[in-house]
């Protein structure tokens, strides 16, 4: 600079990149591209030479050759599920649940919960998303699991009607759930939600009254809902209403409500949906899986509905990678709405990152902008499949595979750099993973 | 050995891993399993000590902590497309193509086709595909880089009406599917093809000529068939018959003939298939991504019809990643067939072994055994989205990405371990693929 009075501002890191897609609301994409972050904040992004000549930075992190996009949030997962991975397949959902998921469900212990939260954590930094949405039991295991590995996540007790395994009363579970909120109220990392079951195992007076707990608490409502014609099926005969005509009627649906999947759901349900602000995640591979269907997810967007996208357990995906989901998400877009221009690469990444983040009831994830928490991933253009690259946004939903992402970070701190976990011990949780599959073998239903 | 007798017997290489899933027709597992291999053959699969006590290898490959599978075989590609890999995205068939590939499509120089099949072969390496079954133009440059890749190919000179821009006549035609076959005569890698486009792009005299030509030089003969309503309704109105019927009735349905999509298929058309001994190969992300439709490949399979899987072009994919394939196929066959254990993780890997392998007409490969070509590939279980292991088939079919392809070997010969490409140059490679970006903008259509 030849201006004597320039005085450089400092910030905590400057990363360079080939080129950054940053999802802000002009989904700009800059390149020769830098971001400058303090306090695990971006204080700008923008051309890497302007920012190089304003900023001193305490560090650098050069992503020549390498795609930076914000992190991607999963809007949907059950984290220790991962337990189960490839333990029963190509089943039906009852039949999965009641003679191989349940019996050794009901037995888990705290140890074992860790070890299924800590391997989620390794797939979903080493798969580049940097917060997911949580339902399980114990939560504050799988809180402190995400916490540990310096990811964000916002976690759910997952409650059945009561009584049930896991709380004598509905009583019970508000205390634990009041309980996990202030467990986590000095974390800035992790943040928590109402997560009853499903309108066909919660019964009505039940959900309003944990609608009504986080309405007190401040904090988001999420539920399954719509999954399955099956499930319609149920309701129509508990409750002679739909799901969404159910939770609709017990006053239900609000911007502070997130339905899981809505496979399920008709043109008007479509229009209540946007009406009330209810947001809605896509699960595609799990829907395909438990056959269960394909949602109409282009309709959703038309009529205005926030959708985020989830991988649903590890049991029923077999992955928690995003970029799969992401990819299936936009495939099956396509099919289900005859028209080959439904559900593009932008839509779908919109889902993963800006429609995620809404439904986690966190402002300001799932982009990379001015005053934003600085998450962000890189995929590494040296992959063959990567090669050519016209369109950065079409080769993150449909040519990668996860795997190329060579960097995950969160709040400014860099979780995985290169095969490095920087908060993790992946050879150690190997041999926990081992154990793992010894003791569900052994609780196992003969 | 106590045995002073005992004269251990010489190999090329033996194979130590954690599990070998051989794909034979028992479908048998080994764990703690050794591979003998000499000339590029199996000599023997089994229990590695003792192997270890029976041969004396000239080499070691020690996959500890791997998972061994028999390459995978992909059954329908056009491996040079990957020059307009993401080029051209979420949009109608018809489009796609008149707008955006064909008129750079016809242009395609030498060096274009050989910078783009070069990157499909690094790309099918990485991701554990060993041979696969190609039509396009110009096929010695694809079957050339096959072959310097260390990959075994079968090429065809794919052709669409006469006159074309590529062929004056038939005859032409004709000519260069004799010399192409010629050519690579004494290549053990590389095989050839007969390969007309379409049945709504060829005519049915054409079709018949190219058929006895495949006959006359005893190679296979395939086609793209039945890809979508649209085509079908396109047959319907030229010829007054649905495509199946169409080829039936000139007598092109045999065990030398491969179709290509079968998606459109009734279940009488699907019976014919099966009495003619016609194989079929499905391409699940390319007829989801052109909005054709999902095949229903349960009840080919069930009707004793021979599938293969196919990844077609990294234009209508975008990957050419069988591992992506495999899943697909798994997860749609539920939906499609509306039963959740349709289309099992063991049948969608046997589509992209043995299936694929009887589609390309090459007897032995898609196994592990006894005699059969050493084709294989490794999985490193360290990676987090592998923990644990239950049941390796459904990790390859349903965890993984195909980037946990550790190892890639054609006739004993190992092509990629651990990010080491042994016969590729693959940053070089990205130079090539930043200029064909730029040959392939500067002739696409404004
Ligand atoms: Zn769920
Ligand atoms: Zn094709």
């Amino acid at each position: 600079m030849s201006d004597p009075s320039f005085i450089p501002e400092p910030c905590d890191l400057l990363v360079r990149a080939d080129t950054v897609v940053t999802q802000d609301d002009a989904r700009s994409i800059f390149n020769g591209a830098g971001i400058a972050i303090s306090d695990g904040l971006v204080m700008e992004v923008g051309d890497y030479a302007a920012l190089d000549a304003r900023f001193e930075p305490a560090a650098r992190l050069d992503l020549s050759g390498r795609i930076v996009f914000p992190g991607l949030v999963n809007g949907h997962t059950h984290l220790p599920m991962t337990l189960f991975r490839g333990f029963a397949d190509d089943m039906p959902l009852m039949e999965w649940l009641e003679d191989h998921i349940w019996p050794v469900e009901f037995q888990l212990t705290d140890a074992m919960l860790e070890i299924g939260a800590k391997i989620g954590c390794a797939e979903l930094i080493r798969t580049g998303c940097t917060a997911f949405l949580n339902g399980y039991f114990h939560e504050e295991i799988t809180g402190k699991a995400a916490s540990s590995a310096g990811m964000r996540a916002v976690v759910g007790e997952g409650f059945f009607g009561f009584p049930s395994p896991h709380f004598p009363s509905a009583e019970a579970c508000w205390q634990v759930n009041r309980k996990l909120k202030e467990h986590f109220q000095n974390d800035l990392l992790v943040r928590t939600a109402i997560t009853p079951h499903a309108a066909f195992t919660v019964g009505p007076d039940d959900l309003t009254a944990s609608y009504a707990l986080a309405e007190e608490l401040g904090i988001p409502w999420q539920i399954h809902l719509a999954e399955s014609p099956e499930e319609t099926a149920v309701c129509l005969e508990k409750y002679g209403k739909r799901p969404v005509a159910l939770l609709h009627g017990l006053g239900l649906l609000s911007g502070r409500t997130t339905l899981h999947h809505c496979v399920d759901v008709t043109d008007e349900e479509i229009a209540i949906l946007a009406e009330t602000g209810t947001k809605v995640v896509h699960n595609p591979a799990s829907n395909l899986k438990l056959c269960s269907g394909i949602s109409p997810v282009q309709k959703l967007l038309d009529a205005g509905v926030v959708v985020g996208l989830g991988t649903d357990g590890a049991s029923s995906n077999n992955q928690l990678n995003m970029f799969r989901d992401m990819a299936l998400a936009a495939l099956l877009g396509k099919v289900r709405h005859e028209d080959a221009s439904a559900l593009s690469a932008q839509s779908a990444l919109d889902m993963a990152t800006r429609g995620s983040a809404e439904c986690l009831g966190w402002q300001g994830l799932g982009r990379i902008e001015k005053g934003c928490p600085a998450d962000m991933i890189a995929l590494d253009l040296n992959s063959p499949n990567l090669m050519p690259v016209f369109n950065p946004v079409s080769h993150a939903v449909y040519a990668s595979t996860g795997m190329e992402v060579c960097m995950t970070m969160v709040a400014g701190e860099v979780l995985y750099l290169y095969g490095d976990y920087r908060t993790m011990d992946v050879h150690e949780l190997r041999n926990e993973a081992l154990q793992a599959k010894k003791w569900v073998l052994s609780k196992a239903k003969n």
